[in-house]
């Protein structure tokens, strides 16, 4: 019987086209051309859409991918999953996470009790700009969902813990072209503003991840609740839109007792803005054992990864006290910065994957944020 | 035999120029005309030199004061020191502390162990704009500090865990008037950059109080050693400049075992831009009591406020690992936004003084920040 | 029979609470309680919603204006209509317009050749949230056009050069309020972003003003044209919003033959971003004549004024080539300070009245931007 | 006899990777590996000394540089000067402008009064940290200067119209080489701001081109003049510097008898930030002929490029008014927007080279800045 072994590196980036860190796995053998399955970091820039730093790391990344794969660049994406996030405000170092899978022979499935990670990936059909935020969109990514945990050998929604999406947004020419075949679409704003069109797509993606794991029945759901109706949401779903692409695509990480990974993921959710126990959860969440109070230095050495959202809050009050965040011209900046501080302050270092800055969302609970965390339980 | 009774109450502003909660106390005679000693607050807006947020909190607080002291606003400075520090990004909720001392019959010293909270003002000699941030300045603030230390009642510089100080900057005009007497001034930059007068000054005032307080020997400084030479350092200096003023404010606050106040002050610093344990240093240093990890909901319904900078470290590298905040457009915000996060994960409430965001200071250790906090010891 | 007569003086503030310009101008008499009926004015500070520099602006000038009028500060909005543009960037001067309008006996009317200064006002009816950015607030604001052309004198909507309006904008207490009775409202994004409640109330005013005079005829509107069909727009309209607000302010300027004004008003649009042919044409329009080339130093010295919106275009091209405004986080700031220099660089002076920075407008055709000019036209 | 033809060719840039408009040069036989002589740019992006979308174009047009020459990437230096300035604010257009120089044989020199375009270069000597920004880069950008105007074949300094010089600034690794070699430096600022590293490095260059051109005499010259003494200035120096470099590296553009060119290149410099008219001039200079009023199309038609420098005034007076772009935190991007507006406005186009930002330089008189034209004055 075959199982999965997967493996995180985490490599920090000099610059946003710094390519060493993987090339230093490749020639270690620690990823290799059939194993890499997923990209996903932080990039240095501005974080805002026209982010070059973050542009002109997706190129470097895809080209180095390219001779690694020995593919050309544009088929590259159909072998492994880029996620790179752009904005390193405050305390959050530029890093690539590269996800290795393997396939190895087991035994047999191990303890129940002791599950390892698991990843899978699957692609939506494609989705057209009027379905974007929508409920078209929704469904599309609950059932690409529902395949990428099935390419991980999951089946309890229980045993995920994030699903890292990319779906489609809407571009000038893709709103003229629903437009000009009698559709409307959901935000003639482009932005990542609360009615932007970046965050419908990021809250319709959130809404179907959440429809596939059962966390929001699909009865609730329709296109009036989308950025409307915050008690609906998703505890592991971390989206992201881009107006370039035309299909969805999803990765799980999940744990399995089929897998003989060294790696554990946990997840929680922060009850707000400031709290730093939610972080800790996580921890706990993955495995990391610091009952009470706070994590030691051995415990910290386990601990592989953090991913984390950091959504702006929509009230102005936090724990009952007025804050001017949402008054802030440069919330979505200073916002996603926050999440990095409350993660580090926490973990003790500071390459940890936290994206956000946007005014509310269906990733997370009204306040809190979603924390992912991956944990080394066997050394190598 | 007369003794100190200090009260700190905070209480959050609703708009820059929101008087109420000041009235509020007064109206309950928690703080009258002849024991109002100080304001603090953290006041709305873009924390800049020219943040008319902070101006127009000014202008309102001093209008209020005067009434309620029954002086002329132009005389409210000799009764009440003002400390306003513009700027709320992120998790800081604007506020302002009144800081109200009143001398009581006292019935002898308490037991040594038992120190409370005292606090002494002093002014300086005026300081010219040839001295700001050198030698000049930094004599003129240690023997302000060594006034206000008197006026406390304190002898020894380690009951000493606060000390504000407010000098005057460089103008235009004051760069005129230095250089037309045949003057030179340290800086023809009126910002807070890493080389501007703003800092210089700011500088200058915290090596006064690490003379004052023997935490730098005499023998060390010189105008060569400001900005340069960062292994010299205050562990409680918090200070501000403003091109306005001619001489230097200094408040100093303190433990004694002759005050009978209900509150005790401590203080530690952080090791680092991300440490957590620092502040909470701080809150244990003051008296809480929570040795091992976190304080609980009853330890933090004792803490009364604290008093924490976030200034940027000088290096891009926290704990081993690059950052981007040295290379940010908006590095003096977010690293302000950055130590409220920081204070406010640790205390659960979000109205705590922060003060910051510029680039190394001799205001703590090389990459670490002063973290004061009061607490109560008894109930009124 | 009576005329008018109306005056206007410019003054620069030298702070956002400045006021000896007016009282100067009150000293002098040429301003008096009787005859103020509108102050106009470019305050510094973010020109963002909170921005603490126009807030305080406001609250000193109703103060000033009460005590000038020797009524409550609550009736001042009565007698005089306070419109304040917040955000001076770049060469725009921080200033206030006061405009002063008295009734004279005139021997009859003048020539209909030589039309001078009127000045009108009107309220509109309360217009509730549901009717923000839709046909109800843009009938109210036609209606209140009307009235205030009935005010000023002027019946031919070819008179009117420049209709200030002020409207009310949705708040989260005014979209709660439509909610719980059931109605929609046409955002909730309460920012000046493309699809902000804040743009769809200055746009819902401006179509009234296009209404009012004709400019696009009714038949034409309805609540899906409001930033959709950018071809409807007024040529005159300068619209702003305030949450606070629950009734339209309109004030129309235009020339009558039947004033006795020493000062003449014109306007002209600008066809895109660049055009400072634009500008010259304002100024001709007005009353200065320089028919092919540029106004020399006698005509300029005639010139007492200019209003001119700087809307940002919704195209990224200008003249056929690309520029990356609209990507830019920056773009509202920037937006407004290139009208500013646009029109700096044709009047040789920074003391010009330019609020914008949005994006897309029914302000003004698409790309291009509304300038009214005021030219004196005798001396007094 | 051998005489220069000099070519520009100006093409705008839809991404900073985009080489599309150098290829079709080449694909045109336009610009030859041996006649490609420099490439001057504008990229978009923030503009800041991080700015990814100027060095991404970097690295992208040294790419493509260097196998349009069929030479490694590191010798493209040798052939080709880069002069990228980053930040397209407002309606800056990216783009590139290539120059082109061939050697032909030439029956002998024009009338005199007939002067074209020529173009000259040199590297200078290594320049140390220490001397940056001081005597020791003064006087090896002059020699070098003088070495490029002889490549150019120009004498007279009259005939000198532009100079772009690169230099290398200071590094927090050069600073501590220098100082580990007992030397001071001129600043450890190392921003753009008024004491910054990088304004020193750009304004000891500026004098170097101002002593070689005899500007400014050799004997006002020392260190405590730089960034002091704003009497001393280059009218044709355009500079800037990065703390990757070196040496310097200057291109000198002059018209001579001796040239075949079918362009001239001229200049002016504006009075004040607002001046339309010496941007007029500068068009003027280079030989379009519109002598009271305004250029037309057929001049506007003759125009290749412009090239600007947007200094922000040291005062916060423009023509006696106050203006508020020294306290803006944004003031070096909008400075720049601003300088693009003026010379746009003027040009009716945006794809003009506009530098700048920085408060005060030695490049353009105090208050004004420097505009060279580049004008065809014959068709190919």
């Amino acid at each position: 019987m075959k199982a999965q072994r997967v493996e995180m590196f985490v490599s920090p980036s000099a610059t946003p086209a710094d390519t060493s860190g993987l090339q230093a796995l490749a020639d270690a053998g620690k990823i290799k051309p059939d194993t890499l399955v997923a990209l996903v970091g932080k990039t240095e820039g501005t974080g805002a859409h026209d982010d070059w730093g973050r542009v002109w790391a997706d190129v470097a990344l895809r080209e180095w991918t390219a001779k690694f794969l020995g593919v050309p660049v544009d088929e590259v994406a159909r072998h492994v999953i880029f996620v790179l996030s752009g904005g390193c405000p405050g305390v959050i170092t530029p890093h690539i996470a590269a996800v290795a899978r393997e396939w190895v022979d087991a035994p047999g499935s191990s303890d129940g009790e002791d599950k390892r990670l698991v990843v899978g990936r699957a692609g939506s059909e494609a989705i057209a700009p009027e379905e974007v935020g929508r409920m078209g969109m929704i469904r599309k990514v609950a059932e690409a969902t529902r395949e990428a945990m099935k390419d991980a050998g999951l089946t309890d929604p229980k045993d995920v813990h994030l699903v890292m999406v990319k779906v489609p947004g809407l571009t000038t020419a893709s709103i003229k072209d629903a437009e000009s075949r009698g559709k409307t679409v959901v935000s003639h704003d482009l932005t990542f503003g609360p009615e932007g069109a970046g965050v419908y797509a990021n809250d319709g993606a959130a809404l179907g991840v959440a429809m596939a794991l059962g966390e929001v029945p699909e009865s609730s759901l329709s296109d009036e609740v989308v950025r409307r109706n915050w008690d609906l949401y998703s505890e592991v779903a971390m989206t992201s839109s881009g107006g370039e692409k035309r299909h969805g695509e999803v990765v799980v990480f999940g744990n399995s007792s089929q897998s003989v990974s060294p790696l554990r993921i946990g997840h929680a959710v922060t009850r707000d803005f400031i709290d730093a126990e939610g972080v800790r959860s996580a921890l706990r969440s993955a495995g990391l054992r610091f009952e009470d109070g706070l994590p030691d230095e051995a415990d910290l050495n386990r601990l592989v990864h953090v991913f984390a959202k950091s959504v702006i809050p929509g009230s102005d009050q936090v724990r009952g006290r007025r804050i001017t965040l949402l008054d802030d011209a440069h919330a979505y900046e200073i916002g996603k910065a926050l999440g990095g501080m409350l993660v580090a302050s926490v973990t003790g270092r500071t390459t940890n994957y936290v994206s956000g800055g946007e005014r509310n969302s269906h990733q997370g609970p009204p306040g809190g944020n979603i924390v992912a965390a991956v944990v080394r339980i066997e050394e190598d």
